[in-house]
Formats: structure tokens, sequence, C-alpha cells
């Protein structure tokens, strides 16, 4: 410890006691301890009694502004100003069967709005953008940035993961915190967040955050408070905001694990598909078009999704842009072209009632069991294995109906997976009596 | 981060989320915590975040016992049940001008009572007793633990410094919140107090807990909360408490810097010396007898004291004690025996009338400016340097009087020293209104 008792050092503790009294700290301030430590000038200790004091006392909107541009300077912004089109991009907080980032993208980029996507994989219970993608043989998401940039201009979309050199304060940040107990801040959380979308470059951001027994926010509150923070950091940071809270009690679509949601994916962009999951993604969508500038409304950005769905220019991108990441398009045509598991299991009702509740996370946690997802940060996803869902929350089922397929490669992980789902889907004797909305509540100053 | 993630990694993180989250931690957890860090088994961002989640969620008081209780049991805790005598000490929380100690341990081993004690250093603007100790020629404050226990036999009292075997866990954790800003909590402060304090092996303990000015806890309300902390810690571990809350809004008796406190000790133990310091004296003595049983109130005890004084007994165990620890014990009969500085400055007063307040903090800062305390901590004391005040709060004062006289060694320090001490004493018109008491509170149940 003594080591590092440079005058740089005097100067994180300064920073430290200030937010521990509850004095707002200077943009200056919160630059300097970021910067200084991703430098590695400050130590890992300091820094963690720092968070676990914004953890406690909160930050002002000015201080989360300031640490979110701290993060994004940390590292490199994209310049897609040499683009004529308008950047826009949507993120999501994470669920279950949450997978339309893969109908969106390509979507908006077929109505000329520029789509530079930056993604993450799987956490905890939630499915990842990039592990869906990877079920695609071929495909790429370790593109260099030039020809992120290149795939842009001629295909308007572009799907990747996060390079090295976007925000590495929040990286160093982040493992941090996962092993100091400061990950759950509504202000680091969105510090993170958007210190990574901001630096792709966008002019819009349309935000999904997700609210149920699925969702890392369980209560619409909590939800809320977070979505109105990126939204007023997003805009003082020059950006155009919109946040949906949006449901998540239960899977969003009917399948859930890597290739049966590419599955599900191409179904939408087919015109079918399950109804909650259509409606989302044009919601979504609408909105883009619309802080795009590619119509003058919401309504008219859904309904343009909606005819670019029809006239099948929607798959025809997708198609596009997975060939220009390397990966094969025929999986549009034939889905045996994806990784298919070697057995089915059913779940059957053991009685005759309705579906009452879902225990969301459960059956997320559920599909990572059967090795959708990891468990640890090193484990391999097996991309073939899944949960297709046969019924939704509120729908009638006879005794001995079949309400999931478990789709598996291994017969003791299918076995803790059932028992899982079973003990996640509540069935009563009546239907629920209130419905929840797909979309709880806009936020947002450009609505 | 990743290599120390092993099993115990994984509880030091539930102990900081629980923390966190303002859930009681139990004794095992606590235990957990603090062996494990001591060992190096847990790193020093995980205790440096929970340690602030201290700071800010407060601890109950069976979690301040069991953190006292795990960093007292880290390391060893002397057995003196083989001697005889009861065992009581004096812990101050320090001040400036604060020299009781090197009167009450011989005057209270004089009256039969053990007086096991282990002294710290000057710590920011205040004194410590050691160094104060090694203003005496020879005077060995590095006895080994057999010598300790074998003047406590034959002496009855010594004082020494803490050894590297006591507490080692609170010299770890001290050093990490020296860092984190995590000082600033009573639990931390009593645990940090009591284990070492606890680890003497003493039957009762009298805490001087100082407020005002020139004290760490400037307002009496957290002064009274560290101190009924500490009682009720104490009690709980098996020991008999009390705590005096006495006044440093002003330096304690008139002299301030090492050697010269030596001197005013002596003068105490001569029947002089400054009201204030002796009546403060008199009065902690008194709650050590009564505490050793040595009389039955701490009025006899007062008494007891004042006729030990009298007698020239206090004195003369004085003598033996520094005698026993290699000093010259010629300085209590001759003063220029010990370190002397080469110049003396007066402080004039440029008005005429009464002493309304002094910054006593700044003065104790004058001091260590003075070099009689260190300003980083690899710095040298020296110990003939100090202030000699001529009057205290309240005194009148003509025109052109002396108020202090500054002992130095270096004109450029003696000239920020003076600086600094005719800031921190005003001087009024009329004379205060009010007179702060010397003992403002008495807490314990022994009372």
């Amino acid at each position: 410890m003594t080591a590092l008792a440079t005058p740089l050092a005097f100067r994180a503790i300064d920073v430290i006691c200030k937010k521990r009294d509850n004095i707002e700290l200077s943009r200056e301030e919160i630059e300097g301890l970021v910067s200084a430590y991703t430098a590695g000038e400050i130590p890992d200790y300091q820094v963690s009694a720092w968070l676990m004091a914004v953890v406690l006392r909160g930050m002002t909107r000015a201080e989360t502004a300031s640490l979110t541009d701290a993060m994004l300077r940390s590292g490199e912004v994209l310049d897609l100003s040499s683009l004529p089109a308008r950047k826009v991009d949507k993120h999501s907080t994470g669920g279950v069967g949450d997978k339309t980032s893969l109908v969106i993208a390509p979507l908006v980029a077929a109505a000329g709005v520029a789509v530079p996507m930056i993604s993450g994989r799987g956490l905890g219970h939630t499915g990842g953008t990039l592990d869906k993608l990877e079920a695609i043989p071929g495909f790429n998401v370790n593109l260099p940035v030039a020809q992120f940039r290149s795939m842009l201009e001629t295909c308007g979309c572009s799907m990747i993961g996060q390079t090295a050199e976007i925000a590495p304060a929040d990286r160093k940040l982040y493992a941090l915190r996962d092993v100091t107990g400061t990950v759950e801040s509504p202000y680091l959380i969105c510090a993170s967040i958007m210190s990574k979308k901001l630096a792709e470059g966008i002019d819009a951001l349309v935000l999904d955050v997700k609210t149920g027994s699925g969702a890392f926010m369980k209560s619409e509150k909590d939800a809320a408070f977070l979505a109105e923070l990126m939204v007023e950091t997003g805009e003082r940071m020059g950006k155009q905001m919109v946040a949906l809270i949006t449901d998540m009690d239960q899977p969003l679509g009917l399948m859930i694990g890597n290739a049966l949601e590419v599955i599900e994916c191409v179904e939408i962009m087919r015109g079918g598909g399950p109804g909650d999951l259509r409606e989302l993604c044009l919601e979504l969508a609408g909105w883009m078009l619309h802080l795009g500038r590619a119509t003058k409304t919401v309504a008219e950005g859904r309904k343009k999704s909606a005819d670019l769905i029809s006239s099948g220019a929607a798959l025809e991108k997708f198609r596009q842009m997975i060939e220009l990441q390397g990966g094969d398009p025929g999986i549009v045509d034939d889905y045996r072209r994806l990784p298919q598991a070697q057995h089915r299991l059913e779940i059957k009702s053991a009685q005759a009632g309705y579906i009452a509740s879902m225990q969301c996370e459960q059956i997320g946690t559920a599909c990572v069991i059967l090795g959708g997802g990891r468990e640890k940060k090193e484990d391999a996803v097996d991309p073939a294995v899944g949960i297709v869902l046969h019924k939704k929350v509120g729908a009638g089922v006879g005794a001995g109906d079949s309400i999931a397929t478990i789709h598996y490669n291994s017969d003791a992980k299918a076995q803790r997976a059932r028992q899982l789902i079973e003990q996640s889907i509540e069935i009563a004797a009546t239907p629920p009596a209130t419905k929840r909305p797909l979309i709880h509540k806009v936020i947002g100053r450009s609505i």
C-alpha cells in the first residue's frame, strides 16, 4: 500500500472521502479517478472503497454523466460522421428469450438507418446477442473496426462484440465491482451501459429496460429509475434517447436457446412468429426509425417496419449481414443447417387449468443448465440446446398437455432443467385476473 | 483479481453484500473475514469495500464486540493471571499536552495496582506517550514481553510500545483504513483501540475520551457515542470499564512538546504543576484505584492519589520505572539532563483583554511543525522543541504580555509555528461568559 502513496494516491483519497461524506464530485475529480485507475496509477483497494461509497450514497445526475463520459473517453470512440445515414442503436438490459436485436438490426437498416450494434454475451440467467449470432455456422462477431465501418456503409448494419479498445475503464471497473459487492447500483449500471453504447458513434439510442421476474430490475420502480437515469445521461451527452419499460415476467416469444432463437427471429422476419415478440420488434424498430428520421412519427415507424417484413426486405438484409460476417445465409431457408440438439423431452401438465405465472429467471437458468449459457465465465456454450414453450401466461391447458419441449444433449442436465421448469410454471384453476402489458411505460423527451 | 476467486473469496463477498444491505453479521462471519484477511487469504480491495460499508451502515453492539474480539485474537493476548495484583490501564483518545499517562502509571502502581501500559506514538496533531518517554535519555520502550512482565512484578508498572505480536489484524486494517477514507467510524475506532488494550491482559480500563477543538471527536455528542461504544464493548468482554469525557478545547496543562511534558509531569509528582493537569491525573488515578479495588470509592481513590504525590511515593516509583527501562532517573532532579532547545521566542499579546478561546488542534500542529511530532510517518521527532503557554482560556492579558514561549531549533519552523499560534489564540475585551468543565461526563456502569 505504501508503494502507491504518490500525490495521485492522495488525490484519490480526497475523492473517496468526499463521496463518503455525500459531497458532490466535480467532473475533474471523477475524470481523474477513472483515468488514473485505468492507467494503473491507483490501486484496486481505493477504487473499491469509492465504489461502495457510490453504491450507498448514490450519485447526482451530473456525477453520473461525468462518470459515463470519463469511462467512454477511457478508450476509442468510433467516429462514424463520414457515414451519411443517421446512426441509431438499441440496448436491452437483458432477459429470457430476449432476441429482438437479430430482427431489429436488419429491419432498421433496410429502412436506411444505420445500426452499429456492439453487443454482449449471456450474463447470469439471461441470453446474449453474440451467443445467438454464433449459433449461425461461420458467423464472426470479432470484426476489426475497419470492417465494421465498411459493413455499415455497404449493408447498413453490423453486429459485433466489444473490442479491447472500447471503454477499457468499464472492463476494469466491472471486474472489480463483480468481486466487491458493488454491481447493484443504478448509477454504476448506467455508466457501464452508456459508456459502451456511446462509444459506437451513434446519434440516438432506444433502450429496452426489462422489468419482471426474468429481469435484473424486478420492480417497475427500479426499472423506471434506471431508465430515466440512462435517458438523462444520454441527453446530457447530446444523444436523442428514449427508454421503453417492457415486460419480462415471462420469456419473450416461445423459444429460449441460441439456435432456437435464431429460428424464431427468422420466423418473425417471414411475417410469422409469436405475437409478443413481433409486437416488441415493431415497437422498438418504430422508435429507431423515428429517432433515425426515417419516419415522422413512431406510428409511421411501426407501419414501415411491418411493411419491410411483409416485403421480405428485412429478411433479405439479415441474409446479407450473415454473409458479410462470414456466416451461412442458407440457415434462413433451411433451419437444419443450424445446430440441433440430439434429444427432445416434453414437459406435460399434471392438471387442467390455466398458466397463472412463470418464474422467468428460473426458466432462463434452466436454459443455462442445459448448456445454453455459462455457469462459469470460461464455460463453452452449446448453441443447439434450449426450451420451446407451447403456452404463454393466461393460456388454458388440459391434463397431460405438453407445456414445453426441452432440446438437450445430456440426460442429467435435462432432468435438472425439467425440474426447474416444472417448479417455475404455476397452473391455476382460473385464468389470471389481470394481464401484464408488454410495454409498461415509455420514458424520454423524444416522445 | 481472479487468482483469489477461491471459496474463501466467495465468502468474503457474501459478508460485504450483507453489510452493504444492512443485515447484521454473525460472529463467525466477522471472525472469518478478519482471520482470512490477517492470513493474506482475501485481498485488500474486498476488505476496503467492506470497511466503507461499515463506515456508512454502522455496526450493532454485537458486531462491534465480534470485530474487537476477532482483532484481539488475531495475535498474542498477554496472560498476567499469575500476577496477584489487579491489572488496570488507562487509554486516552489523544490530545494536545495530554500527558497524564506519565503521572498515572507510577502513581497507581505506587498504590499496589499493576499498570501494564502499551502506548502509541503521536498521531496527526496529537502527542504520543512513547515519544514523550523517549525524551528521557536512555529510556527503552521496546522491551521484550518477558521483561515487561517481570517489571510488572517488581515495579508494578511498565510502559512500552506495541509489539508485532499484539493485534496484527489491527495493524493491517489500520494501514488500509488510512488510505481508503475509512478511519472515521466510531465502530472501527472502538475495535482498533479495544483490541489492543484488551490484549494487555487487564481486569479494568479507564478511558479518557477527549472532546473539543484539539480532540479527534470535536463534539461532545460524538465523544460520548464512542465512549459508550467502548464501555459496552469492554463490558461484553468481561472487563470493568469507565469512560470520562474530558475537555480538549485548549491544551492540557501549560507545556506541549516531549521533554517539556516530562518536566511538567515531574512537577505534578512533586506536588506542583498546573491545576487542570493535576485535577485530571487525580480523577483518572482515582478511578483506576477504585476499579483496581485499592479503594472503596473513587473519592477515596482521588484522596489516596493526592497522598501518594505528597509523600513522594509516586515520584519514587517513576524514578524506579525509568531506571528499570534503561533511562536516566537523574532527569527528575535536574531537568538540564533532558534535551533542551537552543532558542526561545516569546509570543506577545498585541492588545489587552482576556483569552477568549484557543484553536487547540492548530497549537498541536504548531508543535508538530517545530519538529515535536511527525508530518510524515518516517520523520524523526525532536524531543527538545515545544511550546510553553503562560495563559489559559479566561485569563487576563496586558498589551505586550508574553502569552507563550516557543522552544525551537530552526528559525524557519519557529516562524511558521508562531504564526499558527498567534492565529489560534483569540483575545477579547471581556472574559468568556462560560467556563468549559474539565470533566464533561462520566460513562459506565461502574460509576
